[in-house]
C-alpha cells in the first residue's frame, strides 16, 4: 500500500523541493523570480492586447496560475503565464462569438476554465499520449504561421491606424488603404522600441530590453505630451488584484467553444511540455512527468479562470531566462507572481502614458523568433513527406485561419499514419554468400535456392493492409519463376488483428492449391501466440525460428 | 504507348469474354441468367419494401444497373442488383429527410446517383484502399445487427399490424401494444411462406423457394379472396420499363445526404468486393480488380439512378446461385435483366394478389443467414481486441442506428490503429548460446555481455510514438545494471518520420553524456538512407549490419 504521506509529497513536488532547500539557493531563486517578474509586466500587457483584452488581464493571468503551477508542476524551471500563441487562439475564438467587450472578456476566461478542465482530465486519465497527434512539422508550421499572423495583427498599433481584422490579405489590404493616415510619431516610437529591444538582445542579452522600452516610452510620452498628437496610449489601468468570480457557464456556449478550448488545451500543453523537457535535459536532476504536467497546467488554468485569468501555459522565452538567471526551485515562479501582484496593487498608474506602439514592438520582437525558417529548410532537405505537412499547416493557418490550420495539420497527420500503415513496405530476400544472413536482393549481392521465395513484410498485418499484403505476395510469386516454397519473414510484423490472420490463412490455403508450400520465419513471440490461437487444432502453420531453418526444411 | 484498342478492351472486360466465347457456354449462361432473374423478381420487390418504396422500384433496380455492370465489371459471376443492406441504408436516410412518399422515392434515387459518383471517383483516383478502413469484425458486427433490424422491420407485415418505425425497443414496444390486432390469416400466410422457403432450402436447394412461395401466395389469395379479410396485398403495380429521368439536384439536400451516400458507397462496395473475391477464388481463371470494380459499381449506380433505380451492389446469395447454376460470362447477368424487363412489361398484373406477408417472409429467410454468431464466437476465442470492435459496432447499429453504428465501427478501428501505433512493442534481446541468433530474453534462455543492452523496437518510429520510444529506452537502461553500450535493433522499424529521427538523435546525444555508446543494427535499407540524410556531415550514427557486429565492436 502506498504511504499516504508519500502520495501527498508526489502530488506537490514543491514539498520535496522545500525539504531539500538550501539557504544559498534563496538568492538565486529571488534573482530569477525578479527577472522573470519584470519581463512579465510588459509581456503580460502585450499578450492581453493580442487576445483583444484590456492590459490588466495580462497581469491577472500572471498571478494565480503561476502560484498553482509552482505547487503542482514537476519542472522547477518552467515559467508559466500568458504566451503569444495562446493569446492569439483566445482572440480568434472570442472574436467570433462575443458581441461586446464584456462578453469578449467573459469568453476568454471561460476558455481558460474549459481548456484547464480538459488538460486536468487528460492528465488524470493518463492520456498524455494523445498530444502526440501533433507532430513536430505540424507544430512548426502552425507556430511559424501564427507568428506571422500575430505580428501582422499588431501592425496597426505600430502605424497608428484603425485596427483591421480578418485573414492575412484582409489585414494587408485594410492597412494599405489607410497609408495616408499613418501617424508619424506613433511609427517613430514603435520603430524606436523595436530597434532598442533588438539591439539590447544582441549586445546585452541580460538587460530586460522590453521593460526598458516600456519605461522609455512612458517617460517620453509623459514629457512630450505626444498622446495629444494622436499617439494612442494604454490609459487608465484599474488597480487591485484579480477578484474571485465564477466564469459564466452556458450549455450552448460551451458547445460552441468546445473545439477552440480543445485546441488551446492541446497547443498549450505541447508548447509547455516541449519547453519543460528541453530545460530538464539541460539542467538534469529531475524528471518531467507528462501526465502530472497536464494536471498541473490544468489546475493552473482552472484556478486562474476563477481569478479572471485567460488561458496560460509554459512559455519558451521566460523559461529560458528563468533558468539562465539561476532559478533553483519553483520558489522563483512564486517571486515572479509576487512582483506582478505588487505591480497590480501599487504601480498601475505608472502605465498611463505607455504607448500601444511600444507594446506592439514588444510583441513583434518576441514572435519574430517563432518563424522557423531553419526547420523548414531542414525538412525540405530531408525529403520526407513531413515537409508537406509543414507546408499544408503553414499555408492553412495563414490563409484559412488559426483553428482550421491546426485541425488540418492533425487530420493530415492521422490520414498519413493510416495511409502509410495501409501500404507497408516489403522486400524479397536472398542469402549473403557464405553466411546465414539474408538481405534485400536489390541492395546486396545475394544467392538463392531455386524455387524458394523469401518475402519479408515490413509492417503490421491488419485490416488496413491485409488485402494489400496478399496482392503483393501473389504479384511477387507471379514474377518469380517456378516458386514451390514461400518463406514469409515476419520479423517486421509487430502487430496483427483477426482480419490479418484470416488473410494469412486464406493466402496459405490458396497457395497450397497451387502446390506452393508456405512457411513463416522469425515470427515475433506475441504474433506467434496469436497465430497458434487462431489456427486451433484444425490448421497447422509451419513456424520456423530462422529463415535458414525455413529454407532448408 | 498503350495500344488504344487494348485500352478499350481493358475498360470493357465483356469484350474479351465475347472474343473467347464458346457456343456451348450459351446454354449455361442462359440457365444461370434465368435462375437469377426468377429470384430477382420476389427479392427485388421485397427489398423495395425494406427501402420504403413501392415494389416496382425493386424491379427497376434490377434492369439498367445489371446491364451496365455486365459491360464494365471484372467479375463474370457477380450478380449486381438490390440487396437487403443497401435497402435498409436507403430507408434510414430517406425516412429522416423525406416529407412525402414522392420525396422518399426521389431521395432514394438521388442516393444511388451520389453513391455511384463517389464509387466511380474513388475508382478513378485508385483509392480503393480506403475501403479497408472497414475491418472484418466491424463489417460482421454491422451486418449481424442490420439483419436483425431488417427482420424486425418486416415483423408488422407478418403480423398484419400497423407499421412501427424507430429503434429496436420502439419497434418491439409498438408491436407489443398491437398484439390484439394481429391478423390470423396474415400470420398464417407469412409463417407458411417461411416454413416453405426454409424447407425447400434444406431439402431441395435448387428449387427457387421464394418464387414458389410468391406463386402460392398469389394463387391462394386470388382463390380465397382473403384480401377482403384484412390480408394486405401488393395491389396494382404500374407496368412498363423504368423511364429516363434526371434525379433532383439541390445543394442543401446533397450536403444533408452526403454522409449517408458515403456509407452506402462504402458498405455496398465492401459487400460486393468480398463476394466477387470469394467467387473468383472458387472459379479461378480471372482477376477481380478493386479499382475497376469501384468504377463498374459506380457506373451501375449512376446509370441506374437515371432510370429510377435505388442503390445496388453485388449481393451474396444471388451471386452464389449464379455461379452454382453454371454462369460462364457476364452474359448471364444480361439475361437476368431481360427476365426482369419482360416481367415489368407483361407480368405485373400477376402480382396484384401477392400478400405483403409473403414478401416479409422472403426477406426474413434471406437475412437470417447474415447474423454471424459463429464469427463472433471465433473472435471471442481469439481473445483479440477485435471482439470489442464487433460488439461495439453490433450494439451501436442495433440501438443507436444504422449510420451511427457503422461510423462508430470505422472511428473505433482508426483510433485503435493510431493507439496501437503509438504504443509499439519493444523487447530486450540476448544471444541464444552457441549461435549468432538473438532472441527475447523473456522467452528464451539467453546469455549477454556485461553492460551491453540490446533493445529491439517492434514498430515504426514516428510522431505518434517517438516520445514513448525514448521513455521506454531510458526506463530499460535505468533497470539494467551499468549499461555502457546500447544496441538498438531496428529490424522492426519499417517507417520513420522527421519527429522520430529527431528523437533518435536527441536520445543518442543524451546517452552519450551519460557515457553510453549507442549503435544501430539490422536497420532496413530505406530507414538507413533516411538516417544518413538526416545526420548529414555533422553527425555520425554507427550503423551495423547484424547485432553481433554491433555488440562486438
Amino acid at each position: 500500500m502506498p504511504n499516504p504521506l508519500e502520495h501527498v509529497r508526489n502530488s506537490f513536488p514543491i514539498l520535496t523541493q522545500m525539504r531539500q532547500y538550501r539557504k544559498a539557493w534563496l538568492r538565486d531563486d529571488l534573482a530569477a523570480g525578479l527577472t522573470v517578474g519584470v519581463m512579465l509586466i510588459p509581456q503580460g500587457m502585450a499578450y492581453a492586447l493580442i487576445a483583444g483584452l484590456p492590459p490588466e488581464y495580462g497581469l491577472y493571468a500572471s498571478v494565480v496560475p503561476l502560484l498553482i503551477y509552482a505547487m503542482l508542476g514537476t519542472s522547477p524551471h518552467l515559467a508559466v503565464g500568458p504566451v503569444a500563441l495562446m493569446a492569439l487562439l483566445v482572440a480568434s475564438a472570442a472574436s467570433t462569438v462575443a458581441n461586446s467587450p464584456e462578453e469578449h472578456i467573459a469568453i476568454s476566461i471561460l476558455l481558460a476554465l474549459m481548456a484547464g478542465v480538459m488538460q486536468f482530465a487528460l492528465g488524470v486519465l493518463r492520456m498524455g499520449f494523445i498530444v502526440n497527434l501533433l507532430s513536430r512539422p505540424v507544430l512548426s508550421g502552425f507556430t511559424s504561421a501564427a507568428a506571422i499572423v500575430i505580428g501582422l495583427s499588431q501592425l496597426h498599433h505600430l502605424l497608428g491606424v484603425d485596427s483591421v481584422s480578418g485573414g492575412l490579405h484582409e489585414i494587408l489590404f485594410g492597412i494599405a488603404v489607410q497609408v495616408g493616415q499613418i501617424n508619424a510619431w506613433t511609427l517613430a516610437i514603435g520603430t524606436g522600441a523595436i530597434v532598442l529591444v533588438l539591439a539590447l538582445k544582441k549586445r546585452a542579452p541580460r538587460v530586460p530590453g522590453s521593460l526598458l522600452a516600456v519605461g522609455a516610452g512612458i517617460v517620453g510620452v509623459a514629457l512630450t505630451g505626444l498622446h495629444e498628437a494622436g499617439v494612442s496610449i494604454v490609459g487608465e489601468i484599474p488597480d487591485g488584484l484579480p477578484n474571485f468570480s465564477m466564469p459564466m457557464l452556458e450549455w450552448a456556449l460551451l458547445r460552441t467553444l468546445f473545439p477552440m478550448a480543445a485546441a488551446i488545451a492541446l497547443v498549450g500543453y505541447m508548447e509547455s511540455i516541449a519547453v519543460a523537457k528541453a530545460i530538464q535535459e539541460k539542467a538534469g536532476g529531475y524528471e518531467v512527468d507528462p501526465n502530472r504536467e497536464l494536471i498541473a497546467l490544468g489546475a493552473a488554468n482552472i484556478g486562474g479562470s476563477l481569478f479572471q485569468s485567460f488561458p496560460v501555459t509554459g512559455g519558451f522565452s521566460r523559461t529560458a531566462i528563468n533558468y539562465d538567471a539561476g532559478a533553483r526551485t519553483s520558489l522563483a515562479s512564486i517571486f515572479s507572481a509576487v512582483i506582478v501582484a505588487l505591480t497590480l496593487l501599487f504601480l498601475t498608474p505608472l502605465f498611463y502614458y505607455l504607448p500601444n506602439a511600444v507594446l506592439a514592438a514588444v510583441i513583434m520582437t518576441a514572435v519574430y523568433g517563432l518563424i522557423e525558417v531553419g526547420e523548414f529548410r531542414r525538412l525540405w532537405r530531408l525529403g520526407h513527406y513531413d515537409r508537406y505537412m509543414f507546408l499544408a499547416t503553414f499555408v492553412g493557418t495563414l490563409f484559412a485561419g488559426i483553428e482550421e490550420g491546426i485541425v488540418l495539420g492533425v487530420a493530415l497527420s492521422v490520414i498519413m499514419l493510416v495511409y502509410r500503415s495501409a501500404r507497408p513496405g516489403f522486400t524479397v530476400l536472398g542469402r549473403v554468400p557464405g553466411t546465414s544472413v539474408y538481405r534485400n536482393i536489390r541492395r546486396y549481392d545475394t544467392e538463392h535456392e531455386e524455387g524458394v521465395l523469401i518475402f519479408r513484410l515490413d509492417g503490421p498485418l491488419h485490416f488496413a493492409n491485409a488485402k494489400y499484403f496478399r496482392e503483393k505476395v501473389c504479384d511477387t510469386i507471379r514474377h518469380t519463376s517456378r516458386v514451390h516454397r514461400l518463406v514469409l519473414e515476419f520479423s517486421g510484423v509487430n502487430d496483427m488483428d483477426s482480419t490479418g490472420l484470416d488473410e494469412l490463412f486464406a493466402l496459405t490455403d490458396h497457395l497450397k492449391e497451387q502446390d506452393i508450400d508456405v512457411r513463416l520465419a522469425e515470427v515475433r513471440g506475441p504474433i506467434r501466440d496469436f497465430i497458434h490461437k487462431g489456427a486451433g487444432d484444425e490448421r497447422e502453420m509451419p513456424l520456423h525460428m530462422t529463415i535458414e531453418d525455413a529454407v532448408r526444411d
